[in-house]
């Protein structure tokens, strides 16, 4: 019997491979084995492979977006059992630490994120997932694996970002980026039933998607308009009530603040590379909030309600699908944004490759 | 010149009679005129009537839920000016006072109910509106009069009531009742994206219409299912997250608390003719919280949004329409519930009677 | 070596009992065996030996309320040793379901109140505490055993009133009921700085405590004075912005509402024998909140600090001690009041009997 | 009959002068004329001094903190007589447009900061107050006037930053900077009971005043001590739970959101000169929210009576009191913080000059 599998494995100095590793096994009495049946392509698998993620470890499988079937539990597992149809949490978490009862399980003294960036990852036929009871969600009979692929990591961001947002109906909401990431918010922030949702963006493509689906009712191009000026007529000279700042972009930053009315909350969801200038002076008396930092995954159970009753829908982010066997094309096509790609999902490996 | 107007006056022991009334005038330099293009015969017109409003005077003109065109305003009142279309709040409030200030606005000292309950009201072809720069919120040009006509009652009782809800996102609401308030509550619910609503109510055709229009996921008939058996069924044992309860049924108290989960809010929209039991022992430790009381409209700008985006559309609740003529037929009709009647709206006053 | 120890048990039918009983030993990994420094008697103990608490087992060993040294842990408790100090809660809880994620303790699917309840309790020399993890709170150095005993029931029972009160600094708060736990719940009301706290009492020995103790402002007898006159008289005639029910007698829920401003929240901490009548129509337009249940006892931790930095200091509530060869003639002291007993402490069984 | 008053006068290019005024008089309905009896030199009239508020005009008279009795008033002002005590907010603002409603007075859309930099403010013997209804509150009879001097900006300021703070019981927080601000701010961070208060200043004078006043009970002096390390070890390794920036120092920003724990709320009060820099990939994953601004001055009841029971108190602020005669002198002291200035009370103009 074989115990080896195909893996995406993280070299070091921006290399990757499809190398052959063990198949993981239980190690902790609270881990899970979990057979991989949808993984994705995330930015962040990118910032790794460029080397702007310290906590990274080399020679790490990568991957932290997937669904799959329990075919493992320890035994101290208790909700879960071989056979369940699970998504995963990008973070792992202990639901016991100061920060986990407080829902900041980014925070957990035993996790944060792990899997594909410090353990073992998905993007592999099969992956361990410590601490499986916090971090794993059940998937409903009527929802399909591909329906909750993103539920662990861009959709749990949005959903997040969303939230602590603070939204009131009849709002009007900004958002900054309408990749991935954005456009999982911008599902989010319908949630709360906004008057109007603006996204800006310079790919056209994206801000067509975003109005095509419901998910934004003006769309703004910042190299054909300032955005400045076009929110505030928009929102009778004061500005967007709230603004999601997904783009991680040079000026949007300041853009984000900008746009913002008096007293509004500008939630920062992009992870910047560099130091941006906070010019408090200049802002005084807006009594701006700022939010900042990374998901906290701890809506699971929530997010695959909205899934399944069909409040959220993320079919439209996925335009590729191929097996394991071509995730380094995968990986090229995603970073460059070639052939419209927002979302590459990678299938299960195909032991007899199939003809193209 | 004829200063005078046709006018429905509740004359005292249940009489109402369409008289000939003198046209309004501003009495307070906050006073506006408005020319009332629609109106509607609501419910508490109907307890009026029947004398169960213990601070209605007789012989005023009913009628509270209605929109017109504003023909006079007084020389204190600065964001109106003849002409310009408004939907009125049922409820006259300074804005000033201790109540006010926190949005307490149908606890204002100087206010309240008044329309149509202690001053004259809207079924009429003209109404003074005392407060006017409050209580009036204009109606976009892409909104039609009818479109905003149960703003400033039915549906603000609607929106406050989810407001105070508490909803989140993938929340399990109960709603009990599926009249004109119920779908409004159902409506207002919507906004807030829970995973199911359950509505409840003995008229089939009612419940049928919530979910043709999208309010509602599920229907139960209190006479052919027992209602807390199947909300414990659709909620994993654990009761219902938010019951609204917006019937005033006999029973309908007892069940709102028997659905409710552990730790859910019971928003008591209804209003009682008597006593409730209220059995603490025997719901000790399920930490119920129950919201009561009548409807703070103080939220008109967003409602007026939410129309104007097309979030909120109550256009279903409008059956019969007729000329301020047929109002006494109108009350008939409405207070038997012939003939399917959700909502009767009273237009104008056709002087050369036309031909039924 | 001698495996048996002494317990106050309830045999049933009203009768209790100190018997030998064995001492209590490990039985699930994540119970501890706790050597019982002080516990109370408490009323929920009166309860039961009057059979009003229907969870109630007979032949258990009464007592929930209580500190102790840590002498023996399963393999599964990760946060304790022999020799720790420890409060314990008197809910039992998992801090994994459903409710326990939500801070609803009370409900968590596998506990609730057992301890002197459906298992062997903490008036006996030693206790077995299941799910010690969740249940128990280290005390620091700097706090005595005394200090901390009340921390897990009467005291978490104020705290929990006082959080869900959403008292906001400069209120005027109304607590009916000046017993060991209206005392708590003055000291936790007075962590949020009203401006006023207002507490009714028959009882003058205990007005005069929370005055001179600093926990109420002003005192009412209800035997002496209107008490809804007296709160208006104090409120500029609006009421008070927030009221904690404490009492539990015959006429305090109505009390209660009547004492509260429009849009007031109602706490009702008192657990009453019977059905209480709710005048919904009586109160219409006040749009009262009532918070209802018994504690959620998930803030150790901070209670312990708010004891720790001296802003809670419950000595005041400990009027008599003694050893628990006492226990008996300290339940008819307790229960009559005898003697201005306030909180009956039972310190550890004395084995050569002291002279009195 | 004389008409004129003394008054200081900012002249432009850093010059201030007494000089001899017209007493004002009332322009708009809604205005009164206030006598000052006591007013304070703020930090913000030395900005002014110095050219750094944009906003401000030449040869307007400064000042903006002040009590005093009202001398005439407006047709329209509703609430207040000649012969009122009343304390002042710094802002002007109309409690009626889109900003006010929700509490943001500091953005009214009619007012912001007016007195004292657009508009003559209150070093002088007479004040003109717009909308006086608004900015006005009454001094009860058990208040000194003294007592209520800075409820209207800096207690404003101290009471509006901790309230935004969302400090709950048991809460660790830093406040950095032991100033006038800083003072008020401590104030009104102890209303919501901190477990415990670590105050940072580089001066040993106030760092002293802070923790005999009870203010504070941790001192650190960054001269002396590394601040983080130093708060780390105070909170188990996590950081401040919340953070108020009251000092504006060239460091203290970034001290801000380093001593903060993940998910923390850090409060911006002070006002800074120039751009910060903020490295949000540095604290990436601390989930920090920022709150910045100036204060919403929307609570002075509230404040009232805080100051009226006694759970606020000023005075140890006051550490030197002069007339009007002297206030060229106060201004030399205040702003070279000589003689332990913290704050200078300017009392009314002595025409006899008195001898020193």
């Amino acid at each position: 019997m074989d115990h080896t599998m195909k893996a995406l494995v993280y070299q070091g100095n921006g290399e990757l491979a499809l190398e052959d590793r063990a198949i993981p096994v239980i190690q902790e009495s609270t881990d899970a084995i979990v057979r991989v049946t949808y993984a994705s392509i995330c930015s962040s698998d990118l910032h790794i492979k460029h080397g702007t993620v310290a906590r990274a470890k080399e020679n790490i499988i990568l991957g932290h977006e997937f669904v799959g079937e329990v075919v493992a539990v320890g035994k101290d597992v208790n909700h879960f059992q071989s056979g369940d149809r699970v998504s995963v949490n990008v973070e792992t978490f202990c639901g016991d630490c100061f920060f986990c009862k407080r829902g900041f399980v980014n925070n957990c003294v035993q996790g944060g994120w792990e899997l594909g960036c410090r353990i073992d990852g998905c993007q592999a036929e099969y992956v361990r997932v410590p601490l499986a009871d916090q971090g794993m969600t059940r998937i409903p009979e009527s929802v399909s694996d591909e329906a909750a692929l993103f539920n662990g990591d861009i959709l749990a961001t949005g959903y997040w970002a969303a939230s602590i947002g603070e939204i009131h109906p009849a709002d009007t909401v900004v958002v900054l980026g309408a990749g991935p990431t954005g456009l999982c918010t911008m599902m989010c922030v319908q949630l709360y039933s906004p008057a109007q949702v603006i996204v800006v963006d310079t790919n056209a493509d994206r801000l067509s998607l975003a109005k095509e689906k419901g998910l934004a009712d003006v769309c703004i191009n910042p190299n054909q308009t300032d955005v400045t000026e076009e929110v505030l007529r928009l929102t009778e000279g004061r500005g967007a009530d709230r603004v999601f700042e997904v783009a991680g972009g040079n000026d949007t930053f300041q853009t984000a603040w900008k746009v913002a009315r008096p007293n509004a909350i500008v939630v920062l969801v992009a992870l910047y590379g560099q130091t941006q200038e906070l010019p408090l002076h200049l802002m005084y008396g807006k009594n701006l909030t700022f939010k900042t930092g990374g998901v906290d995954a701890n809506a699971s159970e929530e997010i695959m309600r909205l899934v399944q009753c069909g409040k959220i829908d993320t079919s439209c982010l996925i335009t590729h699908r191929a097996p394991l066997n071509d995730v380094l094309e995968g990986y090229y096509v995603f970073e460059n944004q070639l052939d419209g790609c927002m979302k590459w999902v990678i299938t299960p490996y195909v032991r007899e490759k199939r003809q193209k």
